[in-house]
């Protein structure tokens, strides 16, 4: 739902608007590798190494940018332990997990249309 | 859902792989843009100028290039009538509008949280 304000007012929670917070977020969280972060926690807790190598592709610095980006926006908590050296962990946050639902829809939308998609790219493409 | 094999093959529709065309998808339309385009479009058939207006802050030349995107990948379809000049039209594929039930649950989830993400932001950048 896109909500549209008519009062010339910024509506915090109103995407269409280039200044509202939700776009912001949405900015922020909309990108293929905090989705794929996302996913990958799922209802675990990961180190960054094992994200990491579960993610086949994504660089240390996009990782930790990610990671660090999703924590300011509190869906995923990190948590150090006073090992030596440290062990940090991270996990999705209830907010997180919702939004973990609708990644996950996408990933199965990706699964069931990929065929479709891969003979319209080839078409467009010809 | 993200599959991961184990054989070594490449399996195109397995997110974890940086060389899958289910990665390719993913990068392709998971982007701020794309999303906001899917979800002004809805059941709707419009024209460009009516999407520019309708999403805030996006230039000639970002919706030009998504909605090209999302016409290669079948999730757009576009109508050119022959008046003068011509007038083209844009609107949702079945495709499309699948994944825009998952687009419209991120929107939600941006509403119902928006709270919560903005006690988050401060907190972490006090």
């Amino acid at each position: 739902m896109v909500t549209k304000q008519l009062n010339g007012s910024v509506d915090d929670a109103d995407l269409t608007r280039a200044d509202s917070l939700a776009r912001e977020i949405f900015s922020d969280i909309a990108n293929k590798w905090a989705f794929l972060i996302i996913e990958t926690l799922g209802e675990e807790t990961l180190r960054f190494s094992v994200l990491r190598n579960a993610i086949e592709g994504i660089s240390h610095k996009m990782l930790t940018q990610n990671l660090r980006m999703l924590e300011r926006n509190g869906l995923v908590g990190r948590t150090v332990h006073p090992t030596v050296p440290p062990r940090v962990e991270y996990r999705l946050t209830a907010p997180g997990l919702a939004l973990r639902q609708t990644v996950s829809g996408m990933c199965d939308w990706t699964h069931t249309y990929i065929g479709q998609i891969e003979a319209s790219r080839r078409r467009f493409d010809d």
